[in-house]
């Protein structure tokens, strides 16, 4: 067993087994002082006052974690990202910055369609190498589960070599993947004069061969006028939906598109992104269930100052969750931390509502609400230790890596040296 | 003896002896796959390609750290940060991110003087104590020489205090620190209903004993309405001046104030901040040679959009200079390498650029360019291996430290542990 004492604040996020919603999730259930036992199973055994845990220790049979005055927090759980994927895209980086907009490099080649070109040249040892790289990042940042889109091979066979690089990363590395299939992420190069036959493709060949080989337990479609409109996405989806799937959406990112409201048509777990969208769409979300994911770090890395209206969301009643969006073209920053800074400097919202957005809420928007995402008894004891005695520093302090030691089922998947 | 192989890309930064403008600051002069030798005396004894800085190897006399074909940078120069400080500003934060502003907080007795109260109630030592965590964190992000201001004292014995903790930390810590004195960094409390007193305080007192303990080496107004205004920051400029000190200026922060053009009229070695300056301003600027020290982590973290405007700057001619603000309140990261990211993603300069602006040039406004900021024989041996294999990837990936070791006068100063 495993006990965790002296943490400054034990940030529990105790509460009822579903996401939170407005004035929820500022309630952060913070036990000052406090201690935590986790059982030989990985799972949390007991969460209270330090004198409390120190009571059910058995001497000798009981490994002791000092938190040194940390704070203690669950591990965050980043519910839309793209980590898998070949080469970077630092020169297009640097093209965006001596002034190219990001859609004149989408039409003259580049953007997805350039890390599809890469990630179809890799193997999937190669992607696998390149993409553990990323997987000590999210560690570094305090993240246990990821959601890992596909998206970057746009071909049967490619798509599924980027699942099964998903699927071995979750077993190599200490960090949580959660696959979805994003096939329909971009119309790739040999189809772009016939569009309507890739989405053939996806409903016809991909989403079987991804659900006969249980590759992915949800499905997104980036709708948007110019890559898959609304009734593309919504063929898709169903059909998805017919092969078990969840269901997600890239949507009204770059235009009001209509997707928050397909969304909520098809009663998705999520919607993603929603930079444009407006009052009815908020309602729509509202009256579906749908949980907002709002990915504020590709909104900075863009240069753009349209953030979405989280403010607007929370005080609807929507289950917001923040995401990292990592990807090397629009959202190149594995850090949960940074999300929940550009959450408070640009969006408006709390420190607590960020970190509900970023662990709780972010798990149900999963799937894994009952598994991850707060520190509770019978829950993967999935925490991390960050340097700092008050837990609004990790918005506060922006740009440095606060972990000091992450656990991830109640072994140590990371801890900083110097 | 030192030497240092197998980098992918050592960025030398080799010019000529003075700061870089206009299209120089996209020269970074890399040598692909370079290697450098460090004397005994921390300095820089040769740079070039691998295998002729082997041939200078003495067996047995020379150590060699493998850079495992990473990116080999000078340390970067950070020329504006305000390290020292008792107490963080977390609170203020949760405020703003709730809706306040950051004026009310400051109307409120909050902002600098809640940094100010609390720095006041620390010891010398516990003062040093605290500003060793951000010591670190400079370093973790691969800064070696930090700019160390006052003006959290605001009294004769608390301005002391701060600036003899900042030589303790120069001498206790592996960071440089260059002392800047900043007693008219706001009227304190006790001064609130006479200000007048306290330029006189600022120009009688405090700057007569900080000259004659030579705890600075420049001066800095806060040059803004609402703070010092046009004349009382000439007045304790030229004071400062007088006394031997370097002169450098908060201005245009929050509006055109006429800082710039005080600055230029001064012949400042720098004008600080500059949201607001105009094209006449710029034009000073470049006629004066005064540096612009660009603060983008201040715009980010207040929620502004209104970035300076580097572009123009340069292509005036300007050598401009990136630097973090460091503090409590406007600017909470020691992080260059987010700064470089604001630079891209929201002044549109290239990571070339921000590479200059960051080194060479930053330490030529701090008096320093002789020493630091590029790697050329002669220069102490001030370095960082970043964890990439392209050094504009510092600017692209954000929210990750990338510094994997950093060495200072050819000493390791930090190395990654995990």
């Amino acid at each position: 067993m495993l006990a965790v004492v002296n943490c400054s604040q034990l940030v529990t996020l105790r509460g009822a087994a579903r996401p939170r919603v407005g004035a929820e999730m500022r309630e952060l259930s913070i036990v000052e002082g406090g201690a935590m036992l986790v059982g030989r199973d990985g799972r949390i055994a007991a969460v209270g006052a330090r004198d409390e845990i120190e009571r059910l220790i058995v001497a000798g049979d009981c490994e002791v974690l000092d938190a040194g005055g940390r704070v203690c927090l669950p591990g965050f759980v980043d519910a839309h990202a793209h980590p898998v994927f070949a080469g970077t895209r630092a020169g297009e980086f640097e093209q965006r910055a001596a002034g190219a907009t990001y859609q004149e490099i989408a039409e003259a080649g580049g953007g997805i369609r350039a890390s599809v070109r890469a990630t179809r040249a890799a193997t999937e040892d190669e992607l696998v190498a390149a993409s553990k790289r990323y997987a000590l990042w999210f560690l570094r940042g305090g993240t246990t589960t990821v959601e890992a889109k596909s998206g970057y091979g746009l071909s049967v066979e490619d798509e599924l070599k980027m699942l099964r690089a998903v699927r071995r990363l979750d077993a190599e590395t200490p960090l949580q993947y959660v696959p979805t299939f994003l096939g329909a992420h971009e119309v790739p190069d040999e189809y772009r004069a016939r569009r309507a036959d890739y989405v053939e493709l996806v409903i016809q060949e991909m989403l079987p061969r991804v659900a006969a080989e249980r590759l992915a337990e949800f499905c997104d479609v980036f709708c948007e006028g110019r890559v898959f409109d609304v009734d593309e996405s919504r063929r898709i989806l169903l059909a998805a939906r017919a092969a078990g799937l969840g269901l997600r959406l890239h949507a009204d990112q770059l235009s009001l598109s209509g997707g928050a409201r397909l969304a909520a048509e098809l009663g998705a777990a999520t919607a993603d992104h929603l930079e444009h969208t407006d009052a009815v769409g908020i309602a729509a979300l509202r009256s579906a269930g749908v949980q907002p994911v709002l990915l504020p770090g590709s909104v900075y890395a863009l240069g753009s100052t349209r953030y979405p209206a989280a403010r607007e969301m929370i005080e609807a009643g929507l289950a917001v969750v923040l995401a990292t969006d990592f990807n090397p073209g629009s959202s190149p920053t594995p850090s949960m931390p940074l999300v929940l800074s550009l959450a408070s400097t640009h969006m408006r919202m709390t420190p607590a509502e960020g970190i509900t957005a970023a662990t709780v809420n972010a798990a149900y928007s999963l799937g894994r609400g009952d598994d991850v995402g707060t520190l509770e008894v019978g829950k993967r004891a999935d925490f991390c230790l960050h340097d700092c005695a008050d837990y609004r520093e990790l918005a506060y302090f922006f740009g440095v890596e606060h972990a000091h030691a992450v656990y991830v089922g109640g072994r140590l998947a990371f801890r900083r040296g110097a």
